[in-house]
């Protein structure tokens, strides 16, 4: 994929979550757009390349923060924890961070975020449905929660303040969909990186609310909302479908992670 | 067309209205689908091919029509009477028909129906609007009318049994555009086949209502509510489009066939 | 309850059900609208009073029909099956019965129906639900699905025809709420008659839907597409509250019937 | 007001935020409606009178809350902070806490809660809209904002295990409108009162959101989508219209809280 | 009617049309809420009474608009032509006037107009149709087309400059319903008086459209998007149901009056 | 691009605005559609070619319009001022102009116009909303005020006479994209030329509006009301994104032009 050219960059562009597996992808792909691309995670991201700068801190951690978006002019906020888990980490991480990281954003003047927010925030309707981005909030577990969490704190930080955000609901961000569910689901890394480009350099947003996929056969979320942003994904899962054969045989009637769009997630929380 | 491929095949699979014409088509295309491929028509289908069984009888017939589901794993319902008629012999087929398929299938275990609804089930709509799955029904005729009756019934099937129905409202399926009415409702023989694998195999479908058409220039349907089947046209009835050049003359203002959708059926019935 | 002057009352209103529950009340208080009631039923509806005449017959005769329809102004038809059965009888009186009785209707040159539809045709939505009356139906059982079809058949008469029709979506009409379920669908006698009222002499009608249902505190149905109606109920159930004060036991969590608006109808049938 | 009659009241009905504005007024109300109400603040409030329980806890505290929740038929939670404040305190009493009294609710088998929401939820929408329950969340600060994760919890807990919950967005709910604003937003404590009863003793609730308001003349919010609740206010803020004279004096252009529902909240938060 | 009281009256008030029917009547009525009334009308309006000031002057005559607006803080615009006649004459007085009087306004510093649309804006619609505010419009003649023009326009002069306006469709104000349609359309003079009271008063209305009827039993017409306006309709034209009883004649299939909201108007344009 | 063949070309089309930029564009391509093209302006349109007469005339003036619609089959309405100016002038060409304009179609038996409309009529709507031909309007100058008008006299003559339009609020026309807003508003020639093709020769269009881009990457224009039209656009601005690269500068936050649709025309007017 070619990237359309950059007329000017921007100076410092914050990457959180650099260590995890999107963030992965995109310290690579974010360059371009960029003077310098800063790095933050909780884990060692290794050290800082070329136009890199490191500054690993804890999303709860109100003072770092603070000075993570320090001369900072815009967020990819990839951070957090991607994954089911206990509901007092995923707080932490992912509601007192998210405050933190707004309101450090709003003390600094960045004035645009791409936040990763998750399909998991609506995972409870069902696999029959489709849905746009104004349909109420059904989140599967405390992850999609804390994304539900993530899309009203977002919202408020632009009515109250006008900083600007995308809300990226991923649907599943693989080299290749691993299940047959992620042939509806999957976002190839390139759609990503195109779906970030767009959020991040369109002239306005506001508060929008774009569900992350390729443009699979089957789909359960409808982007028209989203259609000033200009995303148009060039992958699709239907390369894959070799490798998920149609079948007569269906998962067991009593299978809950079969009839909602959640997925496996569903039945996976709360866990104590 | 490719088509893709099956890891697991039904066992059984019905094919009702397997003498009309799509039932051949379907009757052609089907078998990499099935182990066996269960024939069934009022008219004579000829003899069984491999993999074929063939079992003539009447939908009307209650008792015939819980020996022909026996043993079945999923339906494909094209039998019935598909023209304007008089209202008892759709009655007849079309509405005990139906009602004696699904108590039989009920009966039987089957847990999917792909069942031929018509565009004549919103027929009386205008042609200058564009309407979805959840249009109010307007019926052009006994046919049509008929077709609404399979739509609630399946519906009722599915909510109260669990048997999954996808109903295709099937535009105008031959091998090219006979008028040009069928430029915006015609559906080839390929993406015919291609939908109904879709409705077949889609792990869940609840109770789907689809248009059918090829992806033609014009449409007066929105099939978004269904985009969770997965079905892409791959033809376009624009490949015909110098068989019904532009022309500026229109047809009278008094002939309400190129008002509505239903074209010539919205005129057709009742009849005596 | 005083009910309007008539100024010009009707030659002839057929009222069919006559013998029936709704049909004895509308007995009584339709004779103000016209000058001859005809009344019909299967059973005996006993001797024709003043400007009353009696024409028993059944609805799936065909012939009996066009002469039941001869000289009549307008149609109450509140005959047919008016409870869950078997299919084939429901099938013979009220969608063959529904047939005859249009197509009779339509040569003699009627062109005002009242139809006793029923909640019973949306019967499968839930209780915490709110609907109009272009939700896409479901109906609850066979008796449901037979008024789903008259709703789709009367349309279809109204655009080919132009024969108007309002579809009652009767709630409950008795003289008292029998159980809990009744204080949300409760229709007084009253109310059942006015609304009737507002059916047949409003001055154009189109094809409307509307529930029947008096001023409950709890209700499942929005008639606002059905405000040109000018139906104002002026009962409430809550004047019965005591006979079902509030109670903290709820009806077992595998018990369908609180869980959907159709109530018992839900699980009643198929039954053979 | 008198209050409908019960027949079988709770058992053990929790009220949490005893000590609070509207806890006081649902302590003396609510006891028609169970055997025992037990009383839950971190504040003193007071020794149990008859019928009463206390216990006083930290929601924040998770094993405190097992041990509230034990022995519970149902919860009326209006615990919690309930004005605009910094966001730890807020995100452990309404976030934590929340998050604590489910997961204990649902470790008790509890069915049913009353969840105290807030229309802060949504009060970055205009004075000049007006809403229903789906409109997505515009909270109007840190107390609004954990309102909306309030009712993505609860929404998370019936999805997943089935315990239903009325949301009630409250208005105002004082003696008397205080100011001119909340002519508009006023729920009398009688209305509020028949609110929690509605919400407590309809059948079934699933996950309900309703805006709790008086009869007032002038509103934002439209709640046919509760209206399966059977909640009808018999107030109305328009006694005190006297208190509240028209004025040809506008608030300054450039004062918010005049043009968005939350009010003065709209400019309250953050805080630091 | 008993008028609520005003705290801070406006210090002068426009009324333009004070000559025609509902001008005469706001002219009375009006007074409260002012300090000074400006009348104004092409036609005599009689001598000025305490309280007022008479400018009588053309509203297609832009200077004297000018002159017109000074020291005003709020208008009432019922000037015009309020029937259906040519266009020229309508494009005068509805088009350029209307422009001229928001030019006017605007550089006058006027924040509040009151602007005296039509249901002929919408007239279009079938009498079996219910619409809402947002309805596309629907014109039924040249003086409903100026209605519509009257409408975009107000939203332009509050979308850049934010000229507060509420347009009120009103539907047919006299001291009774003069015909059968008037029972549904009737705005009684008390009932006009609050509308324009709330609609001069209320806060903010930013740019409000809101159909002036009372409360009659039938309605075409759905208030629900301004309520923020608190207009609650306190006549019915139930009280005159005995001047229109009910009547089984309708009028000829051939007459649209009768089958359009606009009534006569949609046949009585366009005249040469 | 190669235009589909034509079986009946119309006997006269008319092309108003001839000489505008459109309108040369058009005086191309349109001949294959017409044995003659009859051209008007006020402007000098220079000699008639083959198959082409020309007709210059003052829209204003009515006598003249009678005389210019005789003979025509069907119009394309390009006529007029297509740029933000004093009201007076706008009025006299676009809203008397448009009068005459119909009021001579309706005369001369015309049942065709396609009408060139303007986003304009919508400017007024954020650049983060997407709308669709529903959208109420909301002009953003007296430009696109008139176009508003034109679209409601248009429905009018289409609802009162019978006479067809579609209106085609067109985006940016021109060789390329001239600014970053022309990459989601840019119509390309080929694709404008495809679209009036469509309106002009689709079997019904009743009162279509549909938005004239290409199928440029971002949109904020959603056309899947007037799907019944045919037109799918076959180039897109992207071939053009070299001239506008990304750029992380965003204009001022006070600069009023970047938030809405309508660009540098929402601060145009109005002029003196």
């Amino acid at each position: 994929m070619t990237q359309p050219s950059v007329q000017k960059k921007f100076g410092r562009l914050l990457l959180t979550g650099a260590g995890g597996g999107l963030g992965k992808v995109l310290r690579e792909r974010a360059k371009p757009w960029t003077d310098i691309l800063r790095l933050s995670d909780l884990r060692d991201v290794g050290p800082a390349g070329d136009g890199e700068e490191v500054m690993c801190c804890d999303l709860a951690d109100n003072a770092s923060m603070l000075e993570l978006l320090q001369g900072v002019d815009a967020v990819l906020h990839f951070g957090g924890i991607s994954v089911e888990d206990k509901f007092v980490p995923i707080m932490q991480a992912n509601i007192l961070g998210l405050h933190n990281l707004y309101e450090a954003a709003h003390k600094a003047g960045v004035k645009r975020v791409v936040y990763a927010s998750s399909n998991h925030a609506t995972g409870f309707y069902r696999t029959t449905d489709v849905i746009d981005a104004d349909a109420p909030l059904r989140p599967d577990g405390f992850y999609g929660l804390s994304k539900c969490f993530g899309e009203a704190l977002s919202r408020y930080y632009y009515d109250r303040f006008g900083i600007e955000t995308v809300c990226v609901r991923i649907g599943s961000s693989f080299p290749e969909p691993k299940n047959a569910r992620m042939m509806t689901t999957w976002l190839s890394y390139d759609d990503l990186t195109e779906l970030v480009r767009c959020a991040l350099f369109a002239p306005r947003v506001g508060h929008t609310i774009v569900f992350g996929t390729s443009d699979n056969d089957a789909s359960w979320w409808d982007n028209r909302k989203a259609a000033h942003l200009g995303f148009r994904p060039k992958d699709s899962s239907r390369q894959f479908k070799h490798l998920f054969p149609d079948t007569a045989e269906r998962p067991d009637d009593g299978d809950p992670a079969t009839y909602y769009m959640g997925g496996p997630f569903v039945t996976a929380g709360p866990m104590y």
